[in-house]
């Protein structure tokens, strides 16, 4: 017996074989296809004076599936590093490693050295080591700068299964193969590039690469960046002085000249804006680490490095566009999201703080019945309601003087759901329509105050089930 | 093609027709069948002094589905009510309604009225009358009891979609059929208190009904009660006074006399240790209400109501036998969790105060990753570790004092899988053999403290998301 259970296409359809049989058989709508959000950039559109590289050193079994990535900023100016990392108090090895190597150098960092396949999270003191082998093999590739001893360099990220130590040996020589006695891949040409964001991946269905040119007083700069979802995504990173929680992973590559201490509160204010600002599952990793490098490649020896306490204008500029340069990079996580099949902005607004906005939009992003409704192509506001309800907020929410509704991806009109507390007689055919389409848009007025926040979320299907149920194997 | 995608059965296995095709195969294992979960009672099983049913009225359309019950109590001494409401914003209007008449009596209430299929939640004024209306118009199936103009002794509660008003002809039409003019169908049989029961369910797939007997300095006392859950299941209920969450309904009827106050004081005390220790979806509704009610109809009318002041003692067995009730009653509601294939303990111990180990524990079993793992047997305590990492505790996780284990229903040994924050090699065999049984408990040691705390859950299944994404319709 095959029942249809809604109406319009994708269909769903559920079918029980019969009541004692053990299996069920589900068929849904397949996952849409993300393919068409990677394309070609231009070369020249990356940031000068860095060199890269992804290859497959061991960690994935698949041969030719790339799982290291190599980040080397060439730039003969000092290079500015600040990185966000996760609050979750079992933080990897190579986030405390990284964290390290950003408080002995006071914020300067030339290498990045990423893995994919594996955490190194859990892995005890083994894990420690191999993080710190991974970051002096790769300082072992950066030309030396000065004739001191000097401090490491390289910032290191895993992601992959937790509690399983590093193929170390393998990664190592991955690492070695891109010395000057190896078989050197390093480049920067689109290819280059590309590749060493591959090597990020894990449960990501593309590869997440973006570059675009921003100019500070008419002179032009470069953004380039990379991050990988798909899964255990919903970040909470706070500076290296904070405490941590999310895996996500990504760099930010830009040859702009800033200060290491306003490159970190630039980084800081960006990613609270757009990686602490998206949901897959709700569910934060030990892993979860975004870093900034800015190489200054563009600019001359003697121009001054941009700084808030020097230049708050210049600063200002660079802070927005490394923040909505972010939040383009994160919400290609959600679009990825682990079986996802709609992209959803979830505004709340006239809250008393941004801090009570951040968090309705938050519970609204990661309720399960939300997103369940939102695969099922449900208008079921009450949902969106009953998880705006249940967050406690600095001022008690008036029901009377709330809002909902459903904003369509084409510009076409907004749909009330509920107006000042009262639910408004909904069009289901235009319901429908709207929450038919790939993009969407919920928006909460709580009517309590003028701060507002966005959080970007997706819905929560058969397969994401399917691929967190059966991860390890 | 078919593969499969894990050993052991049930199968999961999982299938894509073709890359073009709009529909994608899951053959998953079925839903076990809980209806071994509900077993006769034999009537002198019961308390005292209450007469109930369960009817038909039209609030759902299939014909002979239960969507109304009755409670009254029959006792000639005055009847105590507590209750707990839902901590959420957005309380339906029969959660106000029945906070209201609590407050008007002081804690004295002789009936329930209870409806399935609508939760008559943000339905605004209208609401308000209905609810009313229900309250009223139960009212008068109670015999008089005095001469004053009384206060209304009716609590209402309501469960089903949000935002659609009551068929409320339909249900007074369903009230007053149990008047004296009436087709009266209450009664104190077993059969009417399932009935009762019945009419509490919506997604539920069996009645949930249970009575136990308990003593009190040598005097028998009997208990019974009945919930229904079985989504939107993350209450977070306090007392009368209190703000609100939580759809979970359930009521506790006993015959031994309790004093109004004494009575609210257990309840709180023992929703603690059972409604809001368990979890579903992690999402709390509009509606979630537990009632109690004590008639004293096993005691002669001069025998004094327990009080907690006056009888320390007697209050405390009472408390007790009242909490371990509830956790039977929550702990169902679990077991027929929507799509739920497995019953989870999550134990959390050496916390630093009872709030830490509980926010843990909560932690740990609303998390997606956790509950897909758990469907998938996949034996991954990472992502019970990144889970219990994510809590910010009165005090810093130290990872390396943390112990996680897997232990298994059947009484034989735990099995270690982390032991001071490192791996344990784990027999992925008998790792297997544990997860692969439906009763499993999962416990963390966190080596802060000597608080503990418990929490039940389910795991996260292909057919969750089927009954959520597909609700309304």
């Amino acid at each position: 017996m095959v029942l249809t259970m809604r109406g319009f296409p994708p269909v769903l359809v559920f079918r029980r074989f019969s009541s004692s049989s053990p299996t069920t058989t589900i068929v849904t709508k397949a996952i849409p296809s993300k393919s068409h959000l990677h394309s070609p950039i231009p070369d020249s559109a990356f940031p000068k004076g860095y060199t890269l590289t992804g290859l497959h050193c061991g960690v994935k079994k698949k041969s030719g599936v790339l799982d290291l990535g190599v980040i080397l900023s060439t730039s003969p100016r000092p290079t500015s590093a600040g990185a966000c990392f996760t609050r979750n108090a079992f933080k990897a090895a190579p986030v405390l490693v990284s964290q390290d190597v950003l408080a002995r150098t006071g914020g300067r960092a030339r290498a990045i050295v990423v893995n994919s396949g594996c955490a190194n999270a859990v892995t005890g003191k083994q894990g420690m080591e191999d993080a710190w082998s991974m970051v002096r093999a790769t300082d072992a590739l950066l030309p030396s700068q000065s004739q001191a001893p000097r401090e490491s360099e390289t910032l290191v990220m895993s992601t992959g299964v937790i509690g399983q130590n590093l193929p170390i040996a393998k990664i190592l020589e991955g690492i070695r193969s891109q010395g000057p006695s190896g078989t050197r891949t390093l480049g920067s040409t689109f290819e280059a590039w590309e590749r060493a964001a591959r090597a990020f991946m894990t449960t990501d269905t593309f590869p997440k690469l973006r570059a675009r040119t921003f100019a500070v007083r008419g002179k032009e700069f470069r953004l380039a960046g990379m991050d990988k979802g798909a899964g255990m995504i919903h970040p909470d990173m706070g500076p290296p002085s904070g405490q941590l929680h999310a895996t996500l992973l990504g760099c930010i590559l830009t040859d702009a000249a800033v200060s290491p201490r306003s490159l970190q509160s630039a980084l800081t204010y960006a990613v609270d804006r757009s990686f602490n600002s998206i949901s897959v599952d709700g569910d934060m990793s030990t892993n979860d680490t975004i870093v900034v490098l800015a190489n200054g490649a563009a600019t001359a020896a003697e121009e001054p490095e941009i700084d808030e306490a020097t230049d708050p204008e210049a600063y200002e500029v660079f802070k927005q566009e490394l923040t909505s340069f972010a939040a383009d990079l994160a919400q290609l996580v959600v679009r990825d999201g682990e079986g996802a099949t709609k992209f959803v902005t979830v505004t709340v607004e006239g809250a008393p703080t941004y801090k009570d906005a951040h968090a309705v939009a938050s519970r609204i992003s990661t309720s399960a019945l939300v997103k369940t409704a939102l695969f099922g192509e449900d208008a079921n506001w009450g949902r969106v309601l009953a998880a705006t309800g249940s967050v406690a907020l600095s001022q008690p929410i008036d029901p009377t003087r709330v809002n909902v509704s459903f904003v369509p991806s084409d510009g076409t009109a907004p749909l009330p759901l509920l107006v000042n507390g009262e639910p408004e007689k909904v069009d289901e055919a235009r319901a429908s329509e709207i929450i038919g389409q790939e993009d969407l848009e919920i928006k909460v007025e709580l009517g309590l105050g003028s701060e507002s926040a966005k959080y970007w979320t997706c819905d929560f299907s058969y397969e994401y089930v399917r691929i967190n149920g059966d991860y390890r194997t």
